[in-house]
């Protein structure tokens, strides 16, 4: 017996697109592994939508985005008067899959009033967009919990690895004492490409021409990036109610290629490494800080497409988790998990 | 509202007493957090058994033990003519903790007829103990599948990694194409101890005296260890009904000191490896031996008291996970992770 899990997907950028793209090649084995028929009903991008109760074709879809098309552009159901709000507001679905572009300074808008709108309605939320958690943790998993439906966040912290999951369910009964993490790749990248002789101006402009930097690097480049992940890591893997203005925060812009040569003569290299120390009241020191790593560290050996975090407990020692992330897939894939994991646990 | 969780705790050796422990630690902050309260309501060794449906005291069962006592002498309730099979086959609990001692060549025994047993009896099954599950892995499931109960195994693979969850649960929805470990910490450590120019017998009385070493070695010097680990998690993670036969193995005792020496002065390093590959037709190969691990390999930067996973995956991208594990500690607490998971999701 199939299960309809109806979604409403709103962002067809690089994650929505490949999460289409993941559907189109997993939809056949999610059916016979956990019967769930996972249906596409609704999406949303910058300049309409498209609804169709029975499902909409995710490949049809991705064709359309990857050709730089709208959703607007979708056949007989495309429509570009109605917005991602009117559809999150309006249509009937068991989950909204929130993959608008991430957005920490400017309120976090428009994702935030679309998570805030679907739970308000009892629909599932899934979301790799940290805007609206680092703003709101607090009200979201209230909201959620008051309409009784789940929230689900892993893509938020350090791309497919999943690092929320092991955090709050396999650390369950422990006292996590110290989180350390490598959540952003492009840091890492450039400071690599400086220790190769590059320019700061040609290590930038390498980054984005391989689509690595946004159109705003200091996102990334000032360390709000890596900010963000981590106060979502301490609410949500300590419990501690940290706030983005709580974090010490240092980007990578005063590194210089010279530090990187002179550290890789040594064997070692730079990460912008992010850091919470419990401390007593309920209280974390927050840090994010270019860092010359210690060469025997966990974190150090981590190569360029590679995030990783640690957790220091009580209970269960020194646990450590990388991922080794070439593409954006898994980073879309964890769309799926959270929704296989709302149906399956 | 505070739940009872009715636990039988059969074996206190190493882990079990460990578990005691972790009770008396945790047991308020458990009602506090999740509103379960674990109760000991029987346990058992080779010796005899106690059982309480009241609840019987951890800290007391831990102090027993480690003054080289019975559970028999339990005060009032101990019982030198009850054994752990009577205690599992007639009192009621809602968990059997079976923590007794490992034995994979000799039938699993008597693991195996415990946890037979608590099944069939409609009572949940946590275990560390690798036996029965290597060498019973589909029959336990379907016998728990068949009774309604749930089974859980965390601690059989790396300590208290949490490797399966990882692999069963936050990879769900992709392939697993390859599976690498390092699932054993002796052997690493007798390897490194040869690189130290300690001779294969200096290194194993070493071992044997820190007490990392079994009476009988051979369990794992000669991958046995090893290969159990990895059947459980082709089984687990990979889907696939490998049994201990299937593994390819090789052990420690054929690398000598001179070749750690030579490795480690080119700064390369030997591990036990445990690999696992899918086939077509629902296969894998499966082999452990002794590999000299290419100096950028993950698993090569393990240190003296760490076990590792890699999951090569084909929409998770491939993902890393390692623990430091000092003392015991995280692999009796594997027991606590299983039974809250079993309430709590």
């Amino acid at each position: 017996m199939t299960q309809d899990v109806r979604i409403l997907l709103v962002g067809l950028g690089n994650l929505g697109r490949r999460f289409c793209d993941i559907l189109v090649e997993k939809g056949p084995q999610l059916e016979t592994d956990y019967g769930l028929r996972l249906l596409i009903v609704g999406a949303a991008d910058s300049r309409g939508t498209a609804y169709d109760a029975d499902g909409l074709d995710p490949g049809q879809i991705s064709r359309i985005k990857q050709a730089g098309g709208a959703i607007a552009d979708y056949p007989r159901v495309g429509n570009s008067r109605e917005t991602a709000a009117d559809l999150v507001a309006s249509r009937g679905a068991d989950i909204l899959c929130e993959a608008s572009p991430v957005n920490v300074n400017q309120g976090a808008e428009p994702g935030l009033t679309h998570i805030r709108t679907a739970l308000q309605r009892g629909i599932n939320v899934v979301t790799p967009n940290k805007g609206p958690l680092v703003l709101a943790y607090q009200e979201l998993h209230e909201l959620a919990q008051r309409h009784g439906v789940q929230l689900r966040f892993d893509g938020t912290v350090a791309g497919g690895l999943p690092a929320l999951y092991l955090g709050q369910r396999d650390l369950r009964g422990a006292t996590v004492e110290r989180i350390e993490a490598v959540p952003n790749l492009v840091t890492g990248y450039i400071m690599e490409l400086l220790g190769d002789g590059l320019s700061w101006d040609e290590a930038l402009e390498r980054a984005r021409h391989e689509g690595s930097l946004e159109a705003d690097p200091s996102f990334d480049l000032d360390g709000w990036d890596a900010a963000a992940k981590l106060v979502i890591l301490v609410n949500a893997v300590m419990g501690i109610p940290a706030k983005l203005e709580d974090v010490d925060r240092a980007g990578i812009t005063g590194v210089t290629s010279e530090q990187v040569k002179r550290a890789r003569s040594g064997g070692r290299v730079y990460k912008l490494l992010a850091t919470a120390e419990r401390r007593s009241g309920g209280r974390a020191d927050l840090r994010v800080a270019p860092t010359l790593m210690p060469p025997d560290h966990f974190l150090s050996h981590l190569g360029r497409k590679q995030m990783g975090v640690i957790y220091h407990t009580d209970i269960y020692g020194t646990i450590m988790a990388a991922i080794d992330e070439p593409t954006p897939v898994p980073s879309a894939a964890t769309m799926l998990r959270d929704v296989l994991d709302i149906y399956l646990t």
